[in-house]
């Protein structure tokens, strides 16, 4: 698989509203856009660094991967986002090196990327996201 | 201030040599070198993904912050560092903003960059660390 970048970072938030200030006045970030993934059960608050983006996620209900993390961790990053050049030849890869991976079968995620998460058991506890941006 | 993009996420572990595999070999992220930061307490594999590092951190002795986080949260996400154009004037601004610093005067990280970390009660839950590249 080749990795072009880090995509971005998820960092789990109980209140958009209430954080989106510091990243947006503070460190003056470039805020592109909100967009909730309903799938997903989260709405995410979208910055771009110009090398990375900050992806802030507020669950929508109490069944999404948010909802539990910030119950079970609390406030903070969520996962860790890398873009690939070609999301079904990464996950052939990481099957074939066993891999443990949370999903098999690419889903949609914000910005209509394709997406796969690699589970932190295989990663030294990160979450891992692979995302291959819509042709 | 001017934020110039994503520096790189620091990833606390128990052992490098454990599970630098999974990222150099599974995801072929390209290995530039391991530093020692005495001051940190901490050694550091530095892998640089084309936007943005990815720093595995290990820990050296039981005082260092590493140390404390793998014994309160065990291995995962540490830190997201961003790199800034002048740090003194990013420091100066987020004082004024009563933002809470962990450090008011910058010290010298990984790859001789000048750095200052934010402290997560001020991000909602994130250590942030900001760092200038040596001139």
């Amino acid at each position: 698989m080749k990795i072009l970048g880090i995509e971005h970072i998820g960092i789990a938030t109980e209140s958009i509203d209430k954080i989106a200030p510091f990243w947006k006045q503070v460190l003056k970030l470039n805020h592109t856009h909100r967009e909730t993934v309903d799938k997903e059960g989260v709405i995410t608050d979208i910055y771009d660094t110009g090398r990375g983006k900050v992806e802030l996620l507020e669950k929508i209900g109490q069944e999404s991967s948010i909802a539990k993390f910030l119950e079970k961790r609390g406030q903070g990053i969520h996962h860790l986002c890398f873009e690939v050049d070609n999301i079904e030849e990464a996950i052939t890869e990481l099957k074939q090196a066993k891999i443990r991976l949370v999903n098999e079968i690419p889903t949609k995620g914000a910005e209509q990327n394709l997406v796969v998460f690699i589970h932190p058991e295989s990663t030294g506890g990160v979450l891992v996201e692979l995302a291959q941006k819509p042709k």
